[in-house]
């Protein structure tokens, strides 16, 4: 482990967070509030760690994927450590538990919230909750990526980490070039949509932090009751499009934008998620059919929840845990399925979902053909044995750690179901927030859960907003060995 | 496809099956009661079929595995189909698809029934119902490989399908004489419960019948509320002990029956499935506790419930349904896991989920070290590519089933919740029988399913029992092509 690079890398992601934290600040400063310690005590600790690890030299410049692994895993969680003390010294959230939970589902952009009202919230604090979402969605290494000086060869171990998606892709070559495109297009999409909240009507404050909270995909709400707070038509189906649109690899706004449109539109990726929220969308309306009344609200919702739960967002219109099993089903499905690989969401994503069936496809023809040369084919190229290999591994991961959250929310919590603690697992390592039952649905919050629960969850979060192998190897003693 | 061979093979299972519903007949005369024609109906049919198929000659003799394969799905199918007869003549069941999920559940050894009291059967009638789990247990083929005279060293194939686990292991060499020893332990175990149940003082049709439901972990009760009908500590002892007998692999039997007794308790799965039911059963005792009342009653229920559902019989004494959170938790996650590898037990198999584990544990290793070997090991030998890839396909195609049943229910019922559905999925895929949400847990039964969803958990329950592939193979139309 060359422990110095991870230092340094970590001292230079406190120094971003601490110049990040000004906002807040400003924005304090902007509406008169008197929340400047909050801000300031983060601030100058963050300094003044930061700042000394971020000048540290190392000969061995070297960065294999473990240290890729460490670096990244570590990042999240000391930058979330220090995230949540806004929280804690303004006094808006009461707790370590608490404010931890609400500032790493900020970072890996889930959503969740112990609040069960946000209305009374500083404009300044809630300016940095849903920050945190903006910051997350691109992952604050994909940013120090882009800006850091010496970016070698070997922080393409970074980068893999934390790109999500089980492959990035080779989109330029170089990384910081790589990085600052997709930084570029996710920037300029966020724009678009607070604009397009803007002339809509809604205000400045709203647009912007909306705006910030989808192109993350996070769905933490500047009111209580989300979006279905505004009750206007034209700012769900923006808000929809947009979570649509985090949703899709940014690899396919990059073939766009390099007038590769056909090579673009013909990603398998892109249109099995296509196809997915089409279907679940019709679905879903004809099944709530009859509790909305007609066929356009039907749709108006289920579009919305489609979409919200499949961009693992979790911004919400409806109270989707009063919905028939059916509807409720398929957002379970697509809160397993996630995003596509490459874009803000999470979830296990539609790429791997791809490969897996690929796989399991080409197993069941080898087994009745056990001298027939099958490939794994995805996106028209053979899928290698390490990719499938990782797909596999990283399903088996998923589905243990959700097993094993759910039985310890269990064990933890004595007034919540074990579908509820199912349900919550789900929402949290695939980084939507809400689940789908009354007791943690879109109307309810986290706030019933225990403070050990609340860590473990946010474990979780962390885990699922990783793609989990950074996180595991924070847990392998070998990790942690000299050399 | 080698149709010849197959019919042939069919004829045979038919002639066996006819032969069979000799005994409930007799069971009928008895009794004195009246229900002859139940039964020749449908053995006039079968030998009037069977036999001219059996017949049926042919020069080329190859069973490759897609014909393996066909031969037990189409078996378990027809021999369903004919076997629900004698519930529909004797009208002691309504309606084919009733009549349908009551046979495959008994074929398929998983219990699970639509009846809501069972107490005014035919004994004749009840002797067949239970009948289906003992013949079940061991598999049909199993049965027809160890008496059918012409047993080529193809039908290796159809023993690989048939016996439960990933890999059945070579016990003896030759297919038959390892069949007829696997059959002997069967039926050996059988007696002995029966004969520990008769000196408890149960009588002669309820010992008999309680040990073949035992052996196949099957689950059908002979009466309403299952094995708290008696209320008899010793008969839940014994059941339980048996339960868990017959959930461990049989080749762990046959090395302790030739002497091996050390190999045998070395066995890697015998550790891990004897770890997961002590573990369980002190967790559930001491979660149940405040409902209970008393430890040792406790025990009692914990440790018959945890070996119900592992070994997947699905036999109660207790209405877990009522437990808490944690104790449904771990029982649905023993429904997953299911029994060992070769046993009469179903579920994924705790072998499986070993190999899950370690795949995903070496995948993990490999990953921090991409240049170093690091090879899938369990019971003490290197997991081979093409084991590891076919259990990781089954882990695949076990969840997509159990996720497509779960919406398909959602669609077809009103009157479930999505959860309902899903644990209604797992207990049938895992031929458990019930689940642990109250609509279809231990005190309820499938009666409120509709039609077609009883049709569809029917297939659920065989595609978990004849593990998947053979099943799926069934649906591939290059299997139907000539040649």
């Amino acid at each position: 482990m060359n422990y110095k690079m991870v230092l340094s890398v970590l001292g230079k992601a406190m120094v971003i967070e601490a110049t990040l934290l000004l906002v807040p600040l400003l924005v304090g400063v902007y509406f008169g509030e008197n929340y400047y310690l909050s801000f300031l005590i983060p601030m100058a600790g963050l300094f003044a760690v930061g700042l000394p690890l971020s000048f540290l030299r190392t000969r061995d410049k070297s960065i294999y994927a473990k240290e890729g692994f460490v670096i990244v895993a570590l990042c999240w969680v000391v930058l979330s450590l220090v995230g949540c003390l806004p929280f804690i010294i303004s006094g808006e959230i009461k707790g370590f538990a608490d404010a931890f939970f609400e500032t790493v589902s900020g970072f890996t952009t889930t959503g969740a919230s112990t609040l069960d009202s946000v209305e009374g919230m500083s404009k300044s604090v809630m300016f940095w909750r849903i920050l945190t979402h903006w910051l997350g969605g691109m992952g604050v290494l994909v940013f120090i990526l882009a800006i850091m000086p010496s970016a070698g060869a070997g922080l393409m171990y970074v980068f893999r980490a934390e790109s999500p998606g089980p492959s990035s892709g080779k989109l330029v070559g170089k990384m910081r070039y790589t990085a600052q495109i997709l930084y570029g297009i996710y920037v300029i999409m966020t724009f678009a949509e607070a604009i397009l909240l803007l002339i809509g009507g809604m205000s400045l404050y709203d647009s912007v932090l909306t705006a910030f909270s989808t192109a993350g995909t996070g769905g933490f709400g500047i009111h209580d009751g989300s979006i279905a707070y505004y009750n206007n038509v034209y700012y769900e189906m923006v808000v929809a499009v947009f979570m649509f649109l985090f949703g899709i690899n940014f690899n396919i706004f990059y073939l766009i934008l390099t007038g590769n449109v056909l090579k673009a539109l013909k990603s398998e990726e892109l249109i099995v998620y296509v196809v997915m929220i089409v279907t679940a969308s019709l679905v879903i309306a004809i099944n709530i059919l009859d509790t909305v009344g007609n066929f356009g609200e039907a749709i108006r919702y289920s579009f919305f929840q489609v979409n919200t739960v499949s961009s693992t967002t979790g911004f919400s219109t409806a109270d989707f845990a009063e919905w028939p099993a059916l509807s409720k089903g398929i957002l379970l499905f697509l809160t397993v399925v996630g995003a596509s690989g490459g874009s803000t969401g999470g979830g296990m994503k539609v790429a791997r979902m791809c490969i897996l069936a690929r796989s399991a496809q080409a197993n069941v023809r080898r087994m009745s053909y056990p001298r027939a040369v099958v490939p794994v084919k995805f996106e028209g190229k053979t899928v290698s044995h390490e990719t499938e290999r990782g797909v596999l591994t990283y399903f088996i991961l998923y589905v243990a750690i959700t097993c094993a959250c759910t039985l310890l929310l269990s064990l933890l919590n004595a007034f919540t179901g074990v579908f509820d603690n199912f349900s919550a697992t789900l929402a949290c390592i695939s980084n939507v927030g809400p689940g789908v039952t009354k007791a943690i649905g879109p109307m309810a919050s986290y706030s019933q859960y225990s403070s050990v629960s609340k860590i473990l969850l946010s474990i979780v979060m962390l885990a699922g907003r990783l793609e989990i192998f950074p996180m595991l190897i924070l847990l392998v003693p070998r990790t942690w060995k000299k050399g």
